[in-house]
Protein backbone atom coordinates (compact mmCIF):
# COMPACT_ATOMS: atom_id res chain seq x y z
CA UNK A 1 0.00 0.00 0.00
CA UNK A 2 1.84 3.32 -1.25
CA UNK A 3 1.05 6.36 0.54
CA UNK A 4 0.65 8.68 -2.23
CA UNK A 5 -3.20 9.46 -3.04
CA UNK A 6 -5.11 10.80 -5.98
CA UNK A 7 -8.19 12.52 -5.21
CA UNK A 8 -10.43 14.41 -8.22
CA UNK A 9 -14.36 15.63 -7.81
CA UNK A 10 -15.94 15.26 -10.96
CA UNK A 11 -19.94 15.02 -12.03
CA UNK A 12 -21.62 12.63 -13.56
CA UNK A 13 -23.01 13.81 -16.92
CA UNK A 14 -26.01 13.17 -18.78
CA UNK A 15 -24.36 11.39 -21.82
CA UNK A 16 -22.40 9.00 -19.24
CA UNK A 17 -26.00 8.02 -18.28
CA UNK A 18 -28.57 5.37 -19.49
CA UNK A 19 -31.98 4.79 -20.04
CA UNK A 20 -32.36 3.97 -16.58
CA UNK A 21 -30.91 7.42 -15.50
CA UNK A 22 -27.81 5.64 -13.74
CA UNK A 23 -23.97 5.56 -15.27
CA UNK A 24 -23.18 3.54 -17.61
CA UNK A 25 -20.80 0.73 -16.12
CA UNK A 26 -18.31 1.15 -18.66
CA UNK A 27 -18.50 4.62 -17.77
CA UNK A 28 -16.94 3.98 -14.37
CA UNK A 29 -13.78 2.31 -15.74
CA UNK A 30 -13.40 5.47 -18.15
CA UNK A 31 -13.51 7.61 -14.53
CA UNK A 32 -11.19 5.10 -13.54
CA UNK A 33 -8.76 5.07 -16.43
CA UNK A 34 -8.32 9.03 -16.32
CA UNK A 35 -7.53 8.65 -12.26
CA UNK A 36 -4.98 6.52 -13.10
CA UNK A 37 -3.34 8.97 -15.55
CA UNK A 38 -3.99 11.76 -13.28
CA UNK A 39 -2.54 9.86 -10.22
CA UNK A 40 1.38 8.98 -12.30
CA UNK A 41 0.98 12.48 -13.79
CA UNK A 42 0.71 13.36 -10.37
CA UNK A 43 3.08 11.56 -8.38
CA UNK A 44 5.61 11.27 -11.10
CA UNK A 45 5.29 14.98 -11.84
CA UNK A 46 5.57 14.00 -15.57
CA UNK A 47 3.10 15.24 -18.00
CA UNK A 48 0.76 12.61 -19.52
CA UNK A 49 1.31 13.81 -23.45
CA UNK A 50 5.18 13.05 -22.02
CA UNK A 51 4.27 9.67 -20.40
CA UNK A 52 4.91 7.27 -22.82
CA UNK A 53 8.35 8.56 -24.42
CA UNK A 54 9.51 8.82 -21.06
CA UNK A 55 8.59 5.72 -19.23
CA UNK A 56 6.24 3.28 -21.30
CA UNK A 57 2.87 1.54 -21.97
CA UNK A 58 0.65 0.68 -19.21
CA UNK A 59 -1.84 -1.60 -20.32
CA UNK A 60 -4.46 -3.09 -18.42
CA UNK A 61 -4.78 -6.53 -17.96
CA UNK A 62 -7.40 -7.16 -14.78
CA UNK A 63 -10.29 -4.84 -13.72
CA UNK A 64 -13.15 -4.94 -12.15
CA UNK A 65 -15.79 -2.77 -9.99
CA UNK A 66 -18.09 -3.81 -7.49
CA UNK A 67 -21.31 -0.74 -7.66
CA UNK A 68 -22.52 -0.22 -4.06
CA UNK A 69 -24.94 2.51 -4.64
CA UNK A 70 -26.27 3.53 -7.91
CA UNK A 71 -24.60 6.84 -9.34
CA UNK A 72 -27.38 9.12 -10.93
CA UNK A 73 -26.97 12.19 -13.53
CA UNK A 74 -25.85 15.39 -12.01
CA UNK A 75 -24.22 13.80 -8.56
CA UNK A 76 -20.84 15.19 -7.06
CA UNK A 77 -18.49 12.32 -7.15
CA UNK A 78 -14.87 12.26 -5.58
CA UNK A 79 -12.47 9.36 -7.34
CA UNK A 80 -9.69 8.68 -4.53
CA UNK A 81 -7.01 6.31 -6.04
CA UNK A 82 -3.87 4.90 -5.28
CA UNK A 83 -1.30 2.03 -5.91
CA UNK A 84 -1.52 -0.62 -3.59
CA UNK A 85 0.84 -2.88 -4.86
CA UNK A 86 3.94 -2.68 -6.91
CA UNK A 87 5.17 -6.06 -8.40
CA UNK A 88 8.05 -6.62 -10.42
CA UNK A 89 6.42 -5.45 -13.52
CA UNK A 90 2.58 -4.93 -12.64
CA UNK A 91 0.96 -2.93 -9.98
CA UNK A 92 -2.30 -2.80 -8.62
CA UNK A 93 -4.04 0.83 -8.66
CA UNK A 94 -7.28 1.09 -6.76
CA UNK A 95 -10.48 3.43 -7.05
CA UNK A 96 -12.69 4.47 -4.69
CA UNK A 97 -16.06 6.71 -5.94
CA UNK A 98 -18.01 8.18 -2.70
CA UNK A 99 -20.78 10.29 -2.63
CA UNK A 100 -20.98 12.86 0.10
CA UNK A 101 -18.63 10.71 2.11
CA UNK A 102 -20.42 7.50 1.16
CA UNK A 103 -18.84 4.48 -0.63
CA UNK A 104 -20.71 4.37 -4.11
CA UNK A 105 -18.05 2.25 -6.53
CA UNK A 106 -14.79 -0.23 -5.30
CA UNK A 107 -12.79 -1.01 -8.32
CA UNK A 108 -9.43 -1.87 -9.18
CA UNK A 109 -7.42 -2.27 -12.44
CA UNK A 110 -3.86 -4.53 -12.35
CA UNK A 111 -1.55 -3.09 -15.19
CA UNK A 112 1.68 -4.14 -16.81
CA UNK A 113 4.80 -1.92 -16.72
CA UNK A 114 5.64 -2.13 -20.77
CA UNK A 115 7.47 -0.98 -23.67
CA UNK A 116 6.70 -0.93 -27.53
CA UNK A 117 9.80 -2.28 -29.50
CA UNK A 118 11.40 0.34 -31.60
CA UNK A 119 11.25 -1.81 -34.72
CA UNK A 120 7.69 -3.54 -34.29
CA UNK A 121 5.47 -1.30 -32.37
CA UNK A 122 3.04 -3.69 -32.25
CA UNK A 123 5.18 -6.02 -29.90
CA UNK A 124 5.12 -4.82 -26.02
CA UNK A 125 7.05 -6.49 -23.61
CA UNK A 126 6.94 -5.86 -19.94
CA UNK A 127 9.94 -4.38 -17.93
CA UNK A 128 10.88 -3.94 -14.24
CA UNK A 129 9.00 -0.95 -12.65
CA UNK A 130 11.95 0.97 -12.26
CA UNK A 131 12.50 1.84 -8.65
CA UNK A 132 12.78 5.65 -8.36
CA UNK A 133 8.69 4.95 -9.61
CA UNK A 134 7.86 3.55 -6.64
CA UNK A 135 9.64 5.83 -4.88
CA UNK A 136 7.92 7.98 -5.81
CA UNK A 137 4.57 6.75 -4.88
CA UNK A 138 6.15 6.50 -1.08
CA UNK B 1 -23.63 -23.60 -15.08
CA UNK B 2 -27.11 -22.67 -17.57
CA UNK B 3 -26.75 -24.71 -20.85
CA UNK B 4 -27.71 -21.94 -22.53
CA UNK B 5 -24.91 -19.43 -24.42
CA UNK B 6 -24.97 -16.58 -26.59
CA UNK B 7 -22.29 -16.45 -29.44
CA UNK B 8 -22.23 -13.29 -31.36
CA UNK B 9 -19.32 -11.63 -33.97
CA UNK B 10 -18.69 -8.48 -34.44
CA UNK B 11 -15.47 -5.97 -35.38
CA UNK B 12 -13.49 -4.26 -33.09
CA UNK B 13 -14.34 -0.63 -34.47
CA UNK B 14 -11.76 2.57 -35.36
CA UNK B 15 -13.83 4.37 -32.39
CA UNK B 16 -13.45 1.66 -30.09
CA UNK B 17 -9.69 2.02 -30.09
CA UNK B 18 -7.50 4.58 -28.60
CA UNK B 19 -3.88 5.61 -29.02
CA UNK B 20 -2.20 2.63 -28.59
CA UNK B 21 -4.45 1.54 -31.09
CA UNK B 22 -6.07 -1.25 -28.98
CA UNK B 23 -9.94 -1.62 -27.38
CA UNK B 24 -10.21 0.69 -24.64
CA UNK B 25 -11.24 -1.62 -21.83
CA UNK B 26 -14.52 0.61 -20.78
CA UNK B 27 -15.49 -0.81 -24.63
CA UNK B 28 -15.36 -4.28 -23.55
CA UNK B 29 -17.91 -3.91 -20.69
CA UNK B 30 -20.38 -2.47 -23.64
CA UNK B 31 -19.47 -5.49 -25.54
CA UNK B 32 -20.71 -7.35 -22.32
CA UNK B 33 -23.75 -4.96 -21.50
CA UNK B 34 -24.82 -5.88 -25.52
CA UNK B 35 -24.32 -9.33 -24.87
CA UNK B 36 -26.29 -9.99 -21.84
CA UNK B 37 -29.55 -7.94 -23.16
CA UNK B 38 -29.23 -10.06 -26.50
CA UNK B 39 -28.71 -13.34 -23.96
CA UNK B 40 -31.77 -12.59 -22.64
CA UNK B 41 -33.70 -11.28 -25.86
CA UNK B 42 -32.48 -15.00 -26.69
CA UNK B 43 -33.21 -17.28 -23.99
CA UNK B 44 -36.46 -15.46 -22.57
CA UNK B 45 -38.17 -14.74 -26.36
CA UNK B 46 -38.80 -11.36 -25.08
CA UNK B 47 -37.60 -8.02 -27.53
CA UNK B 48 -35.25 -5.94 -25.21
CA UNK B 49 -37.40 -3.14 -25.56
CA UNK B 50 -40.65 -4.86 -23.58
CA UNK B 51 -38.04 -6.31 -21.54
CA UNK B 52 -38.35 -3.88 -18.68
CA UNK B 53 -42.33 -4.03 -18.85
CA UNK B 54 -42.13 -7.74 -18.57
CA UNK B 55 -39.93 -8.43 -16.50
CA UNK B 56 -37.86 -5.96 -14.77
CA UNK B 57 -34.28 -4.20 -14.76
CA UNK B 58 -30.86 -5.88 -14.27
CA UNK B 59 -28.80 -3.18 -12.49
CA UNK B 60 -24.77 -4.65 -12.38
CA UNK B 61 -23.18 -4.74 -9.25
CA UNK B 62 -20.02 -6.54 -9.76
CA UNK B 63 -17.98 -6.41 -12.92
CA UNK B 64 -14.45 -7.71 -14.15
CA UNK B 65 -12.14 -8.68 -16.86
CA UNK B 66 -9.23 -9.90 -17.17
CA UNK B 67 -7.58 -9.59 -20.64
CA UNK B 68 -5.49 -12.24 -21.93
CA UNK B 69 -4.74 -10.65 -25.35
CA UNK B 70 -4.69 -6.98 -26.59
CA UNK B 71 -7.89 -6.57 -29.28
CA UNK B 72 -6.71 -4.25 -32.21
CA UNK B 73 -8.66 -2.49 -34.36
CA UNK B 74 -10.27 -4.14 -37.07
CA UNK B 75 -10.20 -7.59 -35.41
CA UNK B 76 -13.31 -9.89 -35.88
CA UNK B 77 -14.12 -11.06 -32.28
CA UNK B 78 -16.27 -13.56 -31.24
CA UNK B 79 -18.30 -13.21 -27.80
CA UNK B 80 -19.92 -15.83 -25.88
CA UNK B 81 -21.96 -15.34 -23.00
CA UNK B 82 -24.14 -17.91 -20.42
CA UNK B 83 -25.85 -17.54 -17.44
CA UNK B 84 -23.23 -18.93 -14.86
CA UNK B 85 -25.18 -18.84 -11.84
CA UNK B 86 -28.85 -18.23 -10.88
CA UNK B 87 -29.14 -16.93 -7.19
CA UNK B 88 -32.45 -16.29 -5.09
CA UNK B 89 -32.61 -12.80 -6.58
CA UNK B 90 -29.50 -12.25 -8.62
CA UNK B 91 -27.31 -13.99 -11.48
CA UNK B 92 -23.73 -14.12 -12.43
CA UNK B 93 -23.30 -13.76 -16.08
CA UNK B 94 -20.01 -15.22 -18.01
CA UNK B 95 -18.34 -13.68 -21.26
CA UNK B 96 -15.62 -14.90 -23.46
CA UNK B 97 -13.89 -13.00 -26.56
CA UNK B 98 -12.34 -15.03 -28.42
CA UNK B 99 -10.20 -14.16 -31.59
CA UNK B 100 -9.79 -17.02 -33.90
CA UNK B 101 -10.63 -19.66 -31.66
CA UNK B 102 -8.00 -18.16 -29.05
CA UNK B 103 -9.34 -16.36 -25.58
CA UNK B 104 -8.54 -12.53 -25.60
CA UNK B 105 -10.75 -11.37 -22.93
CA UNK B 106 -12.73 -12.92 -20.11
CA UNK B 107 -15.51 -11.27 -17.76
CA UNK B 108 -18.26 -11.76 -15.59
CA UNK B 109 -21.10 -10.05 -14.29
CA UNK B 110 -22.73 -10.14 -11.35
CA UNK B 111 -26.56 -8.23 -11.72
CA UNK B 112 -29.37 -8.06 -9.64
CA UNK B 113 -32.99 -9.11 -10.58
CA UNK B 114 -35.44 -6.39 -9.69
CA UNK B 115 -38.29 -3.86 -9.85
CA UNK B 116 -38.55 -0.40 -10.01
CA UNK B 117 -40.82 1.60 -7.18
CA UNK B 118 -43.96 2.24 -9.26
CA UNK B 119 -44.85 5.57 -7.28
CA UNK B 120 -41.26 6.45 -6.72
CA UNK B 121 -38.94 5.37 -10.00
CA UNK B 122 -36.09 6.63 -8.26
CA UNK B 123 -36.66 3.42 -5.77
CA UNK B 124 -35.32 0.02 -6.64
CA UNK B 125 -36.10 -3.73 -4.97
CA UNK B 126 -34.58 -6.44 -5.57
CA UNK B 127 -37.17 -9.64 -6.05
CA UNK B 128 -36.65 -13.48 -6.71
CA UNK B 129 -35.70 -14.40 -10.32
CA UNK B 130 -38.65 -16.27 -11.59
CA UNK B 131 -38.41 -20.07 -11.94
CA UNK B 132 -39.90 -19.72 -15.43
CA UNK B 133 -36.72 -17.67 -16.29
CA UNK B 134 -34.23 -20.11 -14.97
CA UNK B 135 -35.88 -22.79 -16.99
CA UNK B 136 -35.70 -20.75 -20.28
CA UNK B 137 -31.99 -21.27 -19.73
CA UNK B 138 -31.75 -24.69 -19.23
CA UNK C 1 -27.09 37.04 -29.82
CA UNK C 2 -27.22 36.71 -25.84
CA UNK C 3 -24.50 37.98 -23.62
CA UNK C 4 -24.46 35.27 -21.65
CA UNK C 5 -21.36 32.90 -22.41
CA UNK C 6 -20.55 30.15 -20.35
CA UNK C 7 -16.88 28.91 -20.66
CA UNK C 8 -14.95 25.96 -18.76
CA UNK C 9 -11.45 23.96 -19.36
CA UNK C 10 -11.19 20.28 -19.60
CA UNK C 11 -7.86 18.58 -20.61
CA UNK C 12 -8.74 16.08 -23.72
CA UNK C 13 -8.38 12.43 -22.19
CA UNK C 14 -6.69 9.32 -23.22
CA UNK C 15 -9.95 7.46 -23.36
CA UNK C 16 -11.19 10.23 -25.64
CA UNK C 17 -8.46 9.77 -28.80
CA UNK C 18 -7.98 7.23 -31.22
CA UNK C 19 -5.67 5.10 -32.89
CA UNK C 20 -4.15 8.40 -34.58
CA UNK C 21 -4.05 9.91 -30.93
CA UNK C 22 -6.30 12.68 -31.73
CA UNK C 23 -9.89 13.38 -30.08
CA UNK C 24 -12.72 10.99 -31.58
CA UNK C 25 -15.35 13.67 -33.22
CA UNK C 26 -18.34 12.15 -31.34
CA UNK C 27 -16.43 12.79 -28.10
CA UNK C 28 -16.51 16.48 -29.79
CA UNK C 29 -19.95 16.40 -29.20
CA UNK C 30 -20.54 14.90 -26.06
CA UNK C 31 -18.17 17.94 -25.37
CA UNK C 32 -20.87 20.37 -26.52
CA UNK C 33 -23.60 18.47 -24.72
CA UNK C 34 -21.71 18.95 -21.44
CA UNK C 35 -21.22 22.54 -22.19
CA UNK C 36 -24.72 22.91 -22.92
CA UNK C 37 -25.89 21.57 -19.80
CA UNK C 38 -23.76 23.87 -17.90
CA UNK C 39 -24.49 26.90 -19.79
CA UNK C 40 -28.29 26.35 -18.72
CA UNK C 41 -27.74 25.43 -14.98
CA UNK C 42 -25.19 28.62 -14.68
CA UNK C 43 -27.75 30.77 -16.66
CA UNK C 44 -31.06 29.80 -15.31
CA UNK C 45 -29.40 28.97 -11.79
CA UNK C 46 -31.38 25.72 -11.89
CA UNK C 47 -28.87 22.69 -11.07
CA UNK C 48 -28.99 20.12 -14.12
CA UNK C 49 -30.93 17.36 -11.71
CA UNK C 50 -33.93 20.02 -11.68
CA UNK C 51 -34.06 20.73 -15.22
CA UNK C 52 -36.61 18.88 -16.67
CA UNK C 53 -38.97 18.45 -13.65
CA UNK C 54 -38.92 22.22 -13.88
CA UNK C 55 -38.42 23.19 -17.50
CA UNK C 56 -38.57 20.32 -20.13
CA UNK C 57 -36.09 18.44 -22.17
CA UNK C 58 -33.71 19.97 -24.75
CA UNK C 59 -33.75 17.29 -27.87
CA UNK C 60 -31.15 18.28 -30.35
CA UNK C 61 -31.98 18.74 -33.90
CA UNK C 62 -29.41 19.66 -35.61
CA UNK C 63 -25.26 19.12 -34.78
CA UNK C 64 -22.55 20.12 -36.36
CA UNK C 65 -18.63 20.92 -35.58
CA UNK C 66 -16.24 22.35 -37.89
CA UNK C 67 -12.35 20.67 -36.50
CA UNK C 68 -9.75 23.60 -37.68
CA UNK C 69 -6.97 21.95 -35.68
CA UNK C 70 -6.49 18.03 -34.49
CA UNK C 71 -7.33 18.19 -30.49
CA UNK C 72 -4.48 15.53 -29.06
CA UNK C 73 -4.57 13.57 -26.21
CA UNK C 74 -3.34 15.90 -22.91
CA UNK C 75 -3.65 19.31 -24.30
CA UNK C 76 -5.95 21.55 -22.33
CA UNK C 77 -8.85 22.85 -24.04
CA UNK C 78 -10.87 25.89 -23.46
CA UNK C 79 -14.95 25.77 -24.12
CA UNK C 80 -17.15 29.01 -24.56
CA UNK C 81 -20.69 28.47 -25.24
CA UNK C 82 -23.30 30.83 -25.80
CA UNK C 83 -27.00 31.06 -27.12
CA UNK C 84 -27.06 33.10 -30.32
CA UNK C 85 -30.81 32.97 -31.14
CA UNK C 86 -33.87 32.02 -29.17
CA UNK C 87 -36.80 30.98 -32.11
CA UNK C 88 -40.16 30.37 -30.70
CA UNK C 89 -39.82 27.16 -29.68
CA UNK C 90 -36.70 26.11 -30.22
CA UNK C 91 -32.74 28.00 -30.12
CA UNK C 92 -29.55 27.78 -31.20
CA UNK C 93 -26.40 27.31 -29.05
CA UNK C 94 -22.86 27.83 -30.10
CA UNK C 95 -19.78 26.30 -29.21
CA UNK C 96 -15.72 27.43 -29.45
CA UNK C 97 -13.25 24.91 -28.37
CA UNK C 98 -9.68 26.72 -28.13
CA UNK C 99 -6.51 25.79 -27.08
CA UNK C 100 -3.82 28.77 -26.00
CA UNK C 101 -6.53 31.02 -27.49
CA UNK C 102 -6.45 29.54 -31.10
CA UNK C 103 -9.95 28.29 -32.35
CA UNK C 104 -9.49 24.55 -32.95
CA UNK C 105 -13.44 23.59 -33.05
CA UNK C 106 -16.76 25.93 -34.00
CA UNK C 107 -19.59 23.89 -33.56
CA UNK C 108 -23.55 24.55 -32.90
CA UNK C 109 -26.61 23.04 -31.80
CA UNK C 110 -30.49 23.45 -32.59
CA UNK C 111 -32.62 22.35 -29.76
CA UNK C 112 -36.26 22.15 -29.43
CA UNK C 113 -37.66 23.66 -26.06
CA UNK C 114 -40.14 20.93 -25.40
CA UNK C 115 -42.10 18.41 -22.56
CA UNK C 116 -43.30 14.87 -22.66
CA UNK C 117 -47.13 14.57 -22.61
CA UNK C 118 -47.69 13.03 -18.55
CA UNK C 119 -49.72 10.36 -19.77
CA UNK C 120 -47.37 9.30 -22.42
CA UNK C 121 -43.92 9.55 -21.86
CA UNK C 122 -42.94 8.60 -25.42
CA UNK C 123 -44.47 11.55 -26.72
CA UNK C 124 -42.80 14.70 -26.50
CA UNK C 125 -44.50 18.31 -28.18
CA UNK C 126 -42.56 21.56 -28.71
CA UNK C 127 -43.03 24.56 -26.49
CA UNK C 128 -42.78 28.01 -26.61
CA UNK C 129 -39.55 29.20 -24.81
CA UNK C 130 -40.60 30.80 -21.56
CA UNK C 131 -40.00 34.91 -21.61
CA UNK C 132 -38.28 34.44 -18.17
CA UNK C 133 -35.77 32.07 -20.00
CA UNK C 134 -34.55 34.41 -22.78
CA UNK C 135 -34.45 36.95 -20.51
CA UNK C 136 -31.88 35.28 -18.44
CA UNK C 137 -28.87 35.22 -21.07
CA UNK C 138 -29.69 38.57 -21.46
CA UNK D 1 -22.76 12.05 -56.53
CA UNK D 2 -21.16 8.42 -56.89
CA UNK D 3 -23.09 5.55 -57.57
CA UNK D 4 -21.80 3.34 -54.74
CA UNK D 5 -23.79 2.90 -51.74
CA UNK D 6 -22.78 0.87 -48.59
CA UNK D 7 -25.87 0.13 -46.29
CA UNK D 8 -25.76 -1.76 -43.50
CA UNK D 9 -28.06 -2.68 -40.33
CA UNK D 10 -27.73 -2.00 -36.92
CA UNK D 11 -29.72 -2.24 -33.71
CA UNK D 12 -29.82 1.27 -31.14
CA UNK D 13 -27.73 -0.47 -27.86
CA UNK D 14 -28.74 0.02 -24.50
CA UNK D 15 -25.61 1.71 -24.06
CA UNK D 16 -26.11 4.30 -26.70
CA UNK D 17 -28.92 5.72 -24.76
CA UNK D 18 -29.06 8.36 -23.09
CA UNK D 19 -31.60 8.83 -19.87
CA UNK D 20 -34.59 10.29 -22.10
CA UNK D 21 -34.37 6.87 -23.61
CA UNK D 22 -32.87 8.46 -26.79
CA UNK D 23 -29.84 7.93 -28.58
CA UNK D 24 -26.94 10.17 -27.34
CA UNK D 25 -26.49 12.22 -30.50
CA UNK D 26 -22.59 11.60 -30.03
CA UNK D 27 -23.13 7.86 -31.04
CA UNK D 28 -24.92 8.54 -34.04
CA UNK D 29 -21.48 10.05 -35.06
CA UNK D 30 -20.07 7.01 -34.07
CA UNK D 31 -22.42 4.84 -36.46
CA UNK D 32 -21.27 7.49 -38.86
CA UNK D 33 -17.65 7.06 -38.84
CA UNK D 34 -18.24 2.98 -38.68
CA UNK D 35 -20.07 3.37 -41.63
CA UNK D 36 -17.39 5.77 -43.36
CA UNK D 37 -14.82 2.67 -42.18
CA UNK D 38 -16.91 0.26 -44.01
CA UNK D 39 -18.33 2.22 -47.08
CA UNK D 40 -14.34 2.63 -48.19
CA UNK D 41 -13.52 -1.21 -47.31
CA UNK D 42 -16.12 -2.02 -49.90
CA UNK D 43 -15.57 -0.02 -52.30
CA UNK D 44 -12.09 -0.37 -52.29
CA UNK D 45 -11.50 -4.03 -51.19
CA UNK D 46 -8.95 -2.85 -48.61
CA UNK D 47 -9.05 -4.25 -44.70
CA UNK D 48 -9.46 -1.26 -42.99
CA UNK D 49 -6.68 -2.51 -40.78
CA UNK D 50 -4.15 -2.43 -43.95
CA UNK D 51 -6.22 1.29 -45.11
CA UNK D 52 -3.85 3.68 -42.98
CA UNK D 53 -0.81 1.97 -45.03
CA UNK D 54 -1.89 1.57 -47.80
CA UNK D 55 -3.71 5.36 -48.51
CA UNK D 56 -3.50 7.00 -45.55
CA UNK D 57 -5.79 8.42 -42.85
CA UNK D 58 -8.68 10.53 -43.23
CA UNK D 59 -8.98 13.46 -40.82
CA UNK D 60 -12.55 14.55 -40.13
CA UNK D 61 -13.24 18.22 -40.78
CA UNK D 62 -16.61 19.04 -41.33
CA UNK D 63 -19.38 17.00 -39.70
CA UNK D 64 -23.17 17.51 -39.45
CA UNK D 65 -26.39 15.77 -38.56
CA UNK D 66 -29.81 16.92 -38.96
CA UNK D 67 -32.41 14.41 -36.51
CA UNK D 68 -35.65 14.10 -37.60
CA UNK D 69 -37.12 11.40 -35.89
CA UNK D 70 -35.52 10.37 -32.01
CA UNK D 71 -33.60 6.89 -32.27
CA UNK D 72 -34.94 4.37 -29.03
CA UNK D 73 -33.40 1.66 -27.61
CA UNK D 74 -33.88 -1.53 -29.41
CA UNK D 75 -34.86 -0.03 -32.89
CA UNK D 76 -33.72 -1.35 -35.72
CA UNK D 77 -32.03 0.82 -37.87
CA UNK D 78 -30.49 0.67 -41.53
CA UNK D 79 -27.38 2.94 -42.72
CA UNK D 80 -26.95 4.08 -46.14
CA UNK D 81 -23.26 5.99 -46.69
CA UNK D 82 -22.29 7.18 -50.01
CA UNK D 83 -19.38 9.93 -51.35
CA UNK D 84 -21.36 12.64 -52.73
CA UNK D 85 -18.57 14.29 -53.91
CA UNK D 86 -14.65 13.61 -54.25
CA UNK D 87 -12.76 17.40 -54.59
CA UNK D 88 -9.04 17.52 -55.23
CA UNK D 89 -7.55 16.14 -51.25
CA UNK D 90 -10.73 16.22 -49.69
CA UNK D 91 -14.60 14.26 -50.52
CA UNK D 92 -17.91 13.85 -48.69
CA UNK D 93 -19.56 11.13 -47.45
CA UNK D 94 -23.21 11.55 -46.59
CA UNK D 95 -25.07 9.09 -44.15
CA UNK D 96 -29.01 8.14 -44.09
CA UNK D 97 -30.35 6.32 -40.90
CA UNK D 98 -33.56 4.80 -41.71
CA UNK D 99 -36.44 3.48 -39.36
CA UNK D 100 -38.66 1.06 -41.89
CA UNK D 101 -37.80 3.20 -44.45
CA UNK D 102 -38.27 6.24 -42.81
CA UNK D 103 -35.87 9.20 -43.06
CA UNK D 104 -35.28 9.25 -39.11
CA UNK D 105 -31.03 10.84 -39.39
CA UNK D 106 -29.15 12.36 -42.05
CA UNK D 107 -25.79 13.54 -41.99
CA UNK D 108 -22.62 14.55 -43.81
CA UNK D 109 -18.47 13.78 -43.14
CA UNK D 110 -16.46 15.86 -45.44
CA UNK D 111 -12.75 14.40 -44.58
CA UNK D 112 -9.55 15.00 -46.13
CA UNK D 113 -7.07 12.76 -47.63
CA UNK D 114 -4.19 12.70 -45.60
CA UNK D 115 -0.59 10.93 -44.95
CA UNK D 116 1.59 11.38 -41.92
CA UNK D 117 5.15 12.37 -42.27
CA UNK D 118 7.58 9.45 -41.90
CA UNK D 119 9.45 11.66 -39.98
CA UNK D 120 7.17 13.40 -37.68
CA UNK D 121 4.47 11.07 -37.45
CA UNK D 122 2.06 14.41 -36.09
CA UNK D 123 2.63 16.23 -39.17
CA UNK D 124 -0.09 15.33 -41.61
CA UNK D 125 -0.39 16.59 -45.44
CA UNK D 126 -3.29 16.47 -47.47
CA UNK D 127 -2.77 14.68 -50.78
CA UNK D 128 -4.88 14.42 -53.91
CA UNK D 129 -7.22 11.75 -53.99
CA UNK D 130 -5.84 9.17 -56.35
CA UNK D 131 -7.95 8.67 -59.19
CA UNK D 132 -8.19 4.94 -59.03
CA UNK D 133 -9.45 5.35 -55.73
CA UNK D 134 -12.51 7.43 -57.13
CA UNK D 135 -13.10 5.48 -59.97
CA UNK D 136 -13.52 2.64 -57.57
CA UNK D 137 -16.48 4.51 -56.48
CA UNK D 138 -17.84 4.41 -60.04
Amino acid sequence: MTAFVFRRQTTVEFGHCDPAGMVLVPRIFQYFDTSTWMLFEAALGVDRRDFTATFGILPLVDVKANCVMPLRFGIAIDIASRVTEFRRSSFHVEHRITVDGELAVEGGETRVWAVRHKDDPDKISARPVPEDVVARFG
